[in-house]
C-alpha cells in the first residue's frame, strides 16, 4: 500500500473535483468569453467557482483572479505592486524563506535596480513582527510574506503587517503568500488587511495548473500578461475551465477549521512522538508550526538516500520544496542549520487521508534506515 | 439540435483527450517535481505530452514549454524576445492584425519606449512579405507575424520572414503565432525558420487552459515568470497535469493534413456557395485563406442581433474573436471595410465535426434572419 506523505508538494485530487473536471471535459466545451450559450454555460463554471472562491476567502467575486497556479499568481503580485508602486519608493520587504516564486521575482526586481530586503529567521524558523517593522520605511513600496512557510511549517505574523505599514506611514502593498495555509488556517484577506493574497488549487485537493490572486477593491497592480478582455484584463487569457471547476468543487469541500485543524494536530503530535523516539531524528519545525507540516533531520543519512529507502517501501515524503527538484534547501539555510542538518533534511507534509497507521509505518521505515544506512557507512 | 460552427473560439474536447484529463485526475496525483514514484509517474505524463507535441512539430522535446495558453505564450514570445534584445535595437515589427495578446504586449512595450511598426492589411486582409522587408531593418529586435488571422483566415507569408530578416542583417527573432494554423496548415517552427511559435490546445479539440511556446535551441528569451526549477526555469511552476495530458492526447488524434484539408475546403466551398446566394451577404474572408475560417457581412443588421437570432435556433456563430467579448473588430478595421461591413461581421468556424447539413441549416437561418430582421426596421 502506498503512504503519501509529501501534502505540502501536491495532494490528491478529492473525487468531487475530479468528477467536476470529467463533467467539464465532456460536456461543457464553450469559451467563456463568446456571447451565445455555450459561452454562457462555461462562464457559468468560472463564476460558480469564483463565488466558491469568495465564500472561502470572505472576498467580494470580483476582487478575485484566476491564475495557472500560485507561481503565476505571485509573480503577478510582486511584480504587479513594484510597477504599479515605483513612482513612491523602491524598496520591498520580503523574508529568505519565501517560496521560490516570490524569491525569485524578488531577485529579478533587485536586477532592475529595487531595493530587496530579505529578513532571515531565527534557527526555528520564525520571522518576527519587530523584524518586519524595522525594515519598513516610507520608501518601501510591497510587503511580501507568506502565511506559512512550505518547508517547516512555521506561521508567520502575517496579521500584523498592515498595522505595521501604516504606523510606518509607507506606501506599501502588502502581499501574502497563502499558499500553504489556504484551507488549512483562516487567512481571510480582509480579516489580516492584505491587499494581495495568493492561494493554490493543488495544494487543497485541486488540480495542478490553477491558482488564484485576491486583488483587493480599489487596489491597482499592473498585469503581467496583456491580451484580451477576460479578467478585467488583470489577467487576460481563455481561463482553464477544466481546472477552475475542479478547483471550485474542492474549495466546496474544505471542512471546517475547527475540524481540520483537530485531526492534523492530534497526527502531527503522534507524528512527533515516534519521530522522536528515534535515535539521530531532530525536529526542524517549530512546536507552534502549522501542524500539516514537520520538517526533521535524520542526522547521517543524506535526505536523497533516506527518500529512496522510504520510496522502495513506497512511502513518499521530501527533501523540502519540490520546486527545487533536490537543490539544497534555502529555508534550512537562512535558519542557520548545520550543514549535517539541512543535508540530511526530510519534509512530512500530512492531508486528512492520512492515518495514524501510516505513521506508525514511515517510523518503522526511518528507523529502519537509519539503522541499515548509518551501519553500512 | 446545436450547430457549432465557433471552432475558431473554441473547439469541442476530443474523446481521447477528455478519457486522458479523466484518467489522470483519478489516478496521476504526483508533483512532476517530486523525485519519487508519484512524482516520475506525473512526470511521463507531461514528457509524454511533449514528445507528442514535438512529433508534430518537427521539434526537440527540449525546445518546447508548456503555458497556461496562447496569450502566455505569446506574451513570453513578445516581452522575452523584447527584453533579451533590447541592447541590440528598440523596434519591433508586427500587423496591425495579430491577436490582442501581441497586440496589447506590443503596445505596452511602446509605453516603455520600444518603437513598433504595425502592418496593415489590404482590403482583402492579406499582409506582403514586401510590406514586411520595407519595415525590417538592423534597429529591428523582433518580428511577430501570425501565420493565419483569426478573423478573417487570411494566411501570412511567414515562411519568408526569416529571410527577410537575414537579408536585411537585422538581430531580430521571428516569432510566428500559430494558434489558428496549428494542426490545419503545415507550420513546423523549424520549416519556416521561426526563433518562437506559439500553439494552444483548445484550439485543436484539447482543454481550454494550456498552450506551448516553442523556443529554438541556441535561443535566449527573458522568462516572463520567476519561480521554481521547471521547464528549465524559462516557465517555472508546477504543470498543468490534466491540461497537458488532455493537449497530448488532442495533438495525437491530428489527421494528416491532405485529409483534413480537402474535408475543410468542401465545406468552406459548399458555404460560400449557400451564403453567397444570400441578397445582403458579402464575403470579407480572401479567397485565399485558410478554409476553416469565413468572415462575412450580413449587411444592414447588427453582428449582435443576428448572433442572437442564429442562437434562438442553437446555432452559435461569432462576430470575431471570443477575447474581445463582442467588441468593434481591429481587425476588419485595419483592412479598411466600412462601417456598415464591420458593424454586421460574422465569423463562421469549421471544425472536422461540422457537416454539410449544418450548413444549411445555417444558410436557412441566415436568410431568414436577414428577413425579419431588415423587414422588421
Amino acid at each position: 500500500m502506498e503512504i503519501y506523505l509529501d501534502n505540502s508538494a501536491t495532494t490528491q485530487i478529492c473525487k468531487e473535483a475530479a468528477d467536476k473536471i470529467t463533467y467539464i471535459v465532456n460536456n461543457i466545451y464553450g469559451n467563456p468569453s463568446s456571447l451565445h450559450k455555450k459561452g454562457l454555460e462555461a462562464e457559468h463554471e468560472i463564476e460558480s467557482a469564483r463565488k466558491a472562491l469568495a465564500k472561502a476567502l470572505g472576498t467580494l467575486d470580483s476582487e478575485l483572479y484566476f491564475t495557472s497556479g500560485g507561481t503565476e499568481a505571485n509573480n503577478t503580485a510582486v511584480f504587479g505592486a513594484a510597477y504599479a508602486k515605483k513612482r513612491q519608493g523602491s524598496k520591498i520587504v520580503t523574508t529568505a524563506v519565501e517560496h521560490s516564486s516570490v524569491l525569485e521575482s524578488c531577485k529579478e526586481l533587485e536586477n532592475q535596480g529595487f531595493e530587496v530586503v530579505y529578513l532571515k529567521p531565527d534557527i526555528n524558523g520564525h520571522i518576527t513582527a519587530a523584524q518586519i517593522e524595522n525594515a519598513v520605511d516610507r520608501n518601501t513600496i510591497l510587503v511580501t510574506v507568506m502565511a506559512v512557510n512550505n518547508e517547516t511549517g512555521a506561521i508567520f505574523p502575517v496579521d500584523k503587517i498592515k498595522k505595521i505599514i501604516e504606523r510606518k506611514k509607507s506606501p506599501a502593498l502588502f502581499h501574502c503568500d497563502a499558499v500553504q495555509a489556504f484551507a488549512k488556517i483562516p487567512v481571510k484577506p480582509h480579516k489580516i488587511d492584505a491587499d494581495l493574497l495568493t492561494v493554490s488549487s493543488h495544494k487543497i485537493h485541486g488540480p495542478k495548473g490553477c491558482g488564484a490572486l485576491f486583488v483587493k477593491k480599489g487596489v491597482y497592480i499592473k498585469p503581467l500578461l496583456y491580451g484580451g478582455e477576460q479578467q478585467k484584463k488583470i489577467r487576460p487569457g481563455t481561463e482553464a475551465l477544466p481546472l477552475i471547476g475542479g478547483f471550485g468543487e474542492a474549495i466546496k469541500q474544505i471542512q471546517p477549521y475547527s475540524d481540520s485543524i483537530k485531526y492534523i494536530t492530534e497526527l502531527r503530535d503522534y507524528t512527533v512522538k515516534k519521530l522522536s523516539a528515534i535515535d539521530g531524528i531532530t525536529i526542524n519545525s517549530p512546536c507552534d508550526a502549522l501542524p500539516y507540516i514537520i520538517n526533521i533531520s535524520a542526522i547521517g543519512i543524506k535526505s536523497e538516500t533516506m527518500l529512496h529507502a522510504l520510496a522502495d517501501k513506497q512511502i513518499y515524503i521530501s527533501s523540502g520544496s519540490a520546486c527545487s527538484k533536490g537543490k539544497q534547501s534555502h529555508v534550512l539555510q537562512a535558519m542557520g542549520l548545520s550543514r549535517e542538518r539541512t543535508d540530511s533534511a526530510l519534509r512530512i507534509s500530512f492531508s486528512k487521508y492520512n492515518t495514524t497507521q501510516e505513521i506508525d509505518a514511515l517510523a518503522q521505515a526511518i528507523k529502519e534506515g537509519l539503522n541499515s544506512l548509518v551501519r553500512a557507512k
